[in-house]
């Protein structure tokens, strides 16, 4: 009896010891990461718990919590993708205009949900309180060498023996740039040309500073013909490649000693265009928004051969703000870490062009089945980053309406319960109209759907889709969807 | 036998039973926060253990590792005060010179360092990368409400009925204001003005943009008895307060129709002045950087009573950057959260003035034995902060050089190895020179520690503290001030 008594004993004593083996190991393992039991945390621990606790808030794929955002009963509310309402983002309003406006690059978003770990950020409470870094600069060297390390992957372009500076997205640099090319003291202003279409922010920004060096004189052809070739005369002409709005590769319209060239090259990464050769410019703008996807966090890079202009630019910079937050520099330096990190730095670009390609198609595919619309396309080209030849995919199509009644085409797609950009914003004419490719899957969804809807009725032919559930507020989102 | 062993089993097994217990307390108790053990975290661990690690470097007190510094063997390196050097900040340099020329706020780091947890934040991958909040705006509402609290717990400005708009920094806001105030096509421009001594950006930063809308004009007393008094004219005068450099508070000079006052309130909170009223201006700027400290954070607001002039500085800061960085946004969110938070938010003042009275104390004692030198003060007020008649303690100290023949005050500081700021960067006499009291402890001492070598000289009689180090590179600082 007490023989069985003991091996019961031992039995439980066996299983036991194996749960304290269990536990030890569970109470000291030390891996971090996800999945892992890291590390005890002291001061982090509530912060982290608060973020992990924001971004666990299901918003049923159609938005999302910020901690930043309002909290109802303690609880962050969702924040919902535009159609889509409801305490969980559950609710899709079929009547919803597709909003293809803006150039919200949301479609990276799924990335770094992705990546979380690689991507999220700890801040200390004492982080850079100086106005400046060590070295007495408003740059973190860190983050320029990371820039550097991002360009050489997607060989966009020449780093070498350029200087580096920041601005506030490339919003702030385009300014920056005009005014350290402005001469000083001058008699005569720089006149500031662009060929056509041209973002409407090069006009409306150098309009608005209303400054004596320089004055906006709209298309740098039509400057160029009707005024007499006074080699005298200053001349800044914008060079965006890939051109906003309608994606092609841009070379500069005028020579000479007396002009210089800005070159915007928000676009001009593997996502969007194939790269044929790295950017060599004297003065070449990029911003993290078309790179990542972090519009909001309003960050760009200017990359400079002169020390002059450099100097000059970082004089604007310096009376405008004080450099760029050292907050918005961590928090870059953390995202291009991880984009460095993952695949090789490959990883982000091929998710980026998969994404754009796949719009792409099927923006193509709705297109070709219209007389009534065309979109504006570049020949493919090889790509030194991808090692092929590739078509182009930009983040917006520059859509023409060619039928002749249709003058206006943005009213056209606007009666069609489609938001586009206007043609005349960027001084083409009103036949064309800008559809933004970059936003969340949902708007390009709406988008999508919409184009499908006004297309179908062009023959005369019934729609795609009929849309019989105008009389529900909310209906499910993939049921809605099913006719596509 | 038997009955021993099954003893001795039952001994172990309680024992094993109590560690199991104590395991699973451990395992699955939820504290959070410092010292208790937290949820376990996922993807926020690596990136918090990092942020801890690069915290705990040690720096010897004379200087801190940051996450984006750069490391030597996988190790942060220390970022040392001036002053101090060697991997671990401890060696001090005796000839070093006592630099109390910018206004580096880092005598609030202590402040952040004893609050790590409250502070601390994460940021996650995907953190606001659209352009605009979800109402559409640039501005972060729950930070917004934020500000208020905190002016309400201030009791230096009126809130009520101003509509508050974010920018880089004072410094950008100062810039949209001046905009915001001048006429557009008008034929004349608005004339800038302020009273000397005045902040040097005032007059650069004006000139820089060289706008046709406005002009800088400089002292608005002279400006005035020069002018004749036509009324068409557009002032814009530029009111600090407490000002920058002398700590006075200050009025508008010119008064009329056609004026309009920008107040700079940047050092208007209760470390600094008694709060005699809270500000109730048109047109107010404030900053972070002489709240809490962060002046690298590049983050600013206004406070305007005109929804036009709030409109019109909207259009700069869209135009010009397109909004605050979100990112700089959740970081002041979550410093003045935790502001708010921390002794129902008086700590950070009480902190702030206790640190700037003790300063101000050792400066007056040292000062005092001095007939060169002589400091601006500003008499005593009732403050409605802290309830009490109390003096004031300004940021910087505005020197004047009292004898004759030092007409140079700042060659005469640079001589005993003080940098200061000269007083005709203020477009004052080089009779005065400015003096930082604000930044490190270790900066705030050196300048003690010089200034009282300088004064001690006056009378001819030996220098207070022997300088007997000079052969020695770097010794031990305590040391080194034992004869302050």
């Amino acid at each position: 009896m007490a023989k069985i008594q003991s091996s019961i004993y031992g039995v439980f004593f066996a299983f036991s010891v194996i749960l304290n083996l269990y536990c030890f190991i569970n109470l000291h393992y030390v891996g971090g990461g996800v999945g892992g039991k890291g590390k005890q945390l002291s001061w982090t621990q509530k912060a982290a718990e608060e973020a992990e606790a924001v971004a666990a808030v299901s918003c049923s794929g159609h938005g999302r919590a910020y901690l930043d955002g309002f909290s109802v009963d303690g609880k962050p509310i969702c924040e919902c993708n535009t159609c889509f309402g409801g305490p969980d983002c559950s609710q899709f309003s079929p009547a919803c205009v597709a909003d293809a406006d803006s150039g919200d690059p949301l479609f990276l978003e799924p990335f770094w949900m992705e990546h979380a770990a690689s991507s999220a950020l700890v801040v200390v409470g004492w982080h850079r309180m100086s106005y400046t870094f060590n070295d007495h600069s408003f740059i973190s060297r860190n983050l320029e060498n990371h820039i550097r390390k991002v360009h050489s992957i997607a060989k966009n372009a020449i780093t070498d023996g350029r200087y580096i500076l920041f601005g506030g997205g490339s919003t702030q640099l385009l300014s920056a740039a005009v005014y350290a090319l402005s001469p000083e003291n001058s008699s005569s202003p720089a006149r500031v040309v662009a060929s056509i279409p041209y973002f409407p922010l090069y006009e409306t920004q150098t309009d608005y500073f209303n400054s004596v060096n320089f004055k906006f004189e709209g298309d740098a052809s039509s400057w160029m013909n009707t005024t007499s070739s006074d080699s005298s005369i200053n001349v800044i002409e914008f060079v965006t490649s890939p051109n906003n709005p309608d994606g092609l590769l841009k070379k500069p319209t005028i020579q000479g000693s007396t002009v210089k060239a800005i070159y915007d090259h928000a676009y001009y990464w593997p996502h969007f265009t194939p790269i044929p050769a790295p950017a060599d410019g004297d003065l070449m703008i990029f911003t993290i928004s078309k790179l990542t996807g972090h519009a909001g966090s309003r960050f760009g890079w200017a990359m400079v051969k002169h020390e002059g202009v450099y100097q000059r630019m970082m004089t604007y910079m310096s009376l405008s703000e004080m450099g760029v937050s050292r907050d918005t520099q961590l928090r870059a330096l953390k995202l291009l870490k991880a984009v460095v990190q993952e695949g090789n730095g490959k990883e982000i670009f091929d998710f980026a062009y998969k994404t754009m390609r796949n719009r792409w198609e099927k923006l193509r595919q709705v297109i070709s089945m219209s007389k009534r619309f065309s979109i504006e396309e570049s020949p493919p080209q090889f790509c030194i980053f991808s090692q092929k030849v590739r078509g182009s995919t930009p983040a917006y199509a520059w859509v023409k309406c060619e039928r002749k009644e249709d003058k206006d085409c943005t009213a056209v797609l606007r009666a069609a319960n489609i938001i586009g950009r206007e043609g005349s914003r960027f001084a083409a004419g009103d036949r064309h109209v800008r559809l933004s490719l970059l936003k969340s899957q949902d708007d390009f969804d709406q988008l999508i759907h919409r184009l499908s809807n006004l297309i179908s009725e062009e023959d005369g032919t019934s729609k795609l889709c009929e849309e019989d559930h105008n009389n529900q507020h909310f209906v499910d989102y993939d049921k809605y969807y099913c006719c596509i």
